[in-house]
């Protein structure tokens, strides 16, 4: 296989830019994702992609939630932090405006577009990442529709290929 | 939860529009999807979700291989086709032009952007669908970049919510 062909082909998929977030034993933190897709209707559930070294994945495992934040279109900056390696910016939550979830401890990104909270279900490996399945069990809109959400391209970052 | 506010946040999320195409014993099909993403990079791998139901998830079973094709922007009317039920439409590719793959037999849809080839690595039940993971095992390039790909924006379709 041509690497070259497939990096292209990768590059020509379509992303958005999400907040995700989770708090286990008295830590929170956030990452910058956009390897994730609703995969159910009824009941309602996302599938996401987290890099096996990620910090937040296990605090997704051990406090057995995750919430999705809509980026909104302008946030490239703020998207770039959360892009950041956990041990290249040790606290992403230290200048963002933040309260833990009543449903479930996870930090809710008050500066987005709106998000929802899982409940994880299932997870398998995949490569060199881990595939985490949740069921939506809370959402809320903190926007009126604008400004746009937020996508890989406007970003003009490469998380592909 | 508000069901409303769910559906409202998960119709933000980002999407773009992709032609998955599989073949077994003698039988190829095409569908429409875009409940997708890569999931690895090393080895590349790719995620995707399928309604229990769809005609082509038994291919994708029993072939073992499946194709990711990137629709264009433009293609609104070609994807809505591949969109409808198998049951409405029988035969989708009849007036679509394409070829088998010489790598794993899945139909390879000659007006799109490009394609990657997965080889089937793990399926998990998610609700109302199934999550497929493929590696990635040969790609190409069908166009020079232009046009932009097809989005689920431009369709004005909502398969998410």
């Amino acid at each position: 296989m041509e690497s070259e062909a497939r990096r292209n082909v990768l590059r020509l998929f379509t992303y958005g830019m999400y907040a995700v977030s989770a708090h286990h034993a008295g830590a929170s933190n956030a990452f910058l994702a956009n390897w994730l897709a609703q995969c159910s209707f009824d009941p309602p559930m996302l599938v996401l992609a987290v890099e096996r070294d990620a910090r937040t994945l296990a605090l997704i495992r051990g406090g057995g939630f995750f919430a999705v934040h809509v980026l909104a279109s302008g946030q490239r900056e703020f998207a770039g932090m959360l892009g950041r390696s956990s041990r290249t910016v040790p606290d992403k939550l230290k200048n963002v405006r933040w309260h833990p979830s009543a449903h479930t401890q996870c930090p809710i990104l008050e500066d987005t577009l709106g998000y929802v909270e899982c409940r994880v279900v299932g997870e398998m490996p995949a490569g060199d990442s881990v595939i985490v399945v949740g069921e939506v069990i809370n959402a809320a809109l903190l926007s009126n529709g604008e400004p746009a959400p937020l996508t890989m391209k406007e970003t003009g970052f490469k998380h592909s290929g």
